[in-house]
């Protein structure tokens, strides 16, 4: 009995599992996680919280997680409030619910690529039609042709990263508002990295009083360093909230998670103050690349994506030969590093300029 | 703006969010967990082993949680091993999983009513149709009619409970052979409460070996105690385990999780002790219950179906008056009480006995 003995659904015939090398080296700078674990106070409120939690461990979570996402509603600011903001197993899941309430089979759902691979993916995997819209040269997205695109095809659900990955780019919510409104169904805002956008750059939840269809998501894997904790997020109108009530599985957020992702917004102050340096080191990482000559795209990210290599798979495992994991992925020609603590970006140029 | 606004997928409209009352009372007999919360040694040892992987929390988890499976394997026996196994968040995104690689839009799954209420949901939530088979008076499954129904519905998936929730039934293997020989694709044998079943009851786990479209389906929220932790696992053949990493999220499964069941699981031999207190409680409320002339059906699992009362809801809400909640779930006139420790039965017992 092999898979394709199995009577899968014909639409993953032949798939292979979505999967960025887990590569045991030095120097990781190919998921864009945080480099900054969490710091000793935090691992030790975080440790007590579970001991005091663990004794109820017997007891189904809060299946609506309430405490949580009051918490995050506070976070986010503009007037967000706990019925407007929902939360799931990383922004993955959140994605995969609003596709089951808004997506599903004979619906459509459209993208401006390169962007976050796991949106076709999610997408697909709920038997949901993906169309793939294109973005600049610059790797942003015209107006103009974006609402023609969205005109013919007319998706049920678009999807727009801001900041983009894994370009860096991010969007001026004018273009978001112009899209939201052309769009006939659901326009979804991925702003997994928005903490780490540059300074003035404006977050799209500023679009949500007015915009009923519009879902902002976030998540605590990359600003709060969580990755480990899968807590995604998102702000929208209430009725997107019932909405989502009705696909998501009962209790799918367990206790673990909510109590960690809590402990982790009282440091919120802690931990965005390592983004700060982040955003500095994103800054300098920029600049030096493009003082080696290469190509390099704007970033609000913690990423860089940089170019051109006519033989990218070769620099990717030349740098992974010098201890250095970053990411082949984007378009041709193209790689991405995340941005680590200065150490790891000090052997990451270094081990570049050995292949340049 | 309200849901019936927005551009939910039809087949979502007029429902309702799935929801057992999460009511806070004195004595909660009505969700099956298990009332004994984890001893002082495994609190213990949790927080420590979170303490440990909470500086790491800022990477992702191994994607495949394959320490996991393998102790998952180890627990289960039957010569299975980690490619055998698999994990998610709750036995819930297991059957999700299952349901999104083998059902789908124009598929068909199919089960044996009254059974677990998450089955169809689940199903109809990624567009699978649902059949809904009949169990006998006694809850069990007829073999002759279940292969009739199964040759005429053609089911894509079929699932059977054993123990079956709400009724306590456990299913002879033979009837399950059967089944799975006359089924043209995947059974689910959803075993959550397998570890509560009187002594002799054989898992389908026996089956393995010769049929590769059978999956086992179990959790740690029940016989484990772990509800609040959302573990559940299945037992299948390799290519089975292929077909699930195409459906599921990378990453799906947190740190915190993956370390909590693993700290559970090397205190299996104390949290399985509980086990046999709670079959013994079992065994004396199925007896009480007969001595009170009700009639109650044979149970394997960890709560007792019981009843027959002209108006069921009468007798929940005068036990919820009395500080007890029970369930209201199954077929009209019959209850659920899920078991609870001597004290919370006692109150149990004073309660009814009041009403009766």
């Amino acid at each position: 009995m092999r898979l394709e003995d199995l009577p899968i659904r014909d639409d993953l015939r032949g798939r292979t599992p979505y999967g960025a090398p887990q590569i045991d080296v030095p120097v990781r700078l190919n998921t864009n996680e945080n480099p900054y674990g969490p710091s000793a106070s935090l691992v030790a409120d975080l440790a007590e919280a579970v001991r005091l939690q663990a004794a109820e461990l017997n007891r189904y979570p809060d299946r609506d997680a309430l405490a949580l996402r009051g918490e995050l509603a506070a976070y986010l600011g503009h007037d967000l409030t706990v019925e407007r903001v929902w939360a799931a197993n990383g922004s993955n899941e959140v994605l995969q619910q609003i596709l089951q309430a808004f997506g599903g089979h004979g619906r459509v759902a459209m993208g401006f690529e390169p962007s976050y691979s796991m949106h076709p993916i999610i997408t697909t995997g709920v038997s949901t039609e993906w169309i793939s819209g294109a973005r600049e040269d610059d790797f942003g997205i015209d107006p103009d042709k974006a609402i023609a695109a969205i005109e013919e095809h007319r998706p049920d659900v678009v999807f727009l990263t801001s900041p983009n990955n894994p370009t860096g780019t991010a969007l001026d919510p004018a273009v978001i508002a112009g899209i939201v409104e052309a769009a006939p169904g659901m326009v979804v805002v991925d702003e997994a990295y928005f903490e780490f956008a540059r300074t003035g750059t404006p977050s799209a939840l500023t679009l949500l009083p007015d915009n009923p269809r519009l879902i902002v998501t976030r998540t605590m894997s990359k600003a709060f360093a969580m990755a480990g904790t899968r807590l995604g997020y998102l702000a929208a109108h209430p009725a997107v909230i019932e909405a989502l009530l009705l696909v998501r599985l009962p209790y799918h957020l367990s206790t673990l998670t909510q109590t960690a992702a809590r402990v982790a917004l009282a440091h919120a102050a802690e931990l965005l103050g390592a983004v700060d340096a982040l955003r500095a080191e994103r800054d300098a990482t920029v600049e030096w690349l493009r003082g080696r000559g290469l190509t390099v795209a704007d970033s609000d990210a913690n990423f860089v994506l940089f170019g051109l290599f006519e033989d990218r798979h070769a620099v990717w495992r030349g740098m992974l030969e010098r201890g250095v994991l970053i990411r082949e992925v984007g378009p041709p020609e193209w790689l991405r590093v995340s941005i680590g603590t200065p150490e790891e970006m000090a052997a990451f140029r270094a081990a570049l300029e050995e292949i340049l």
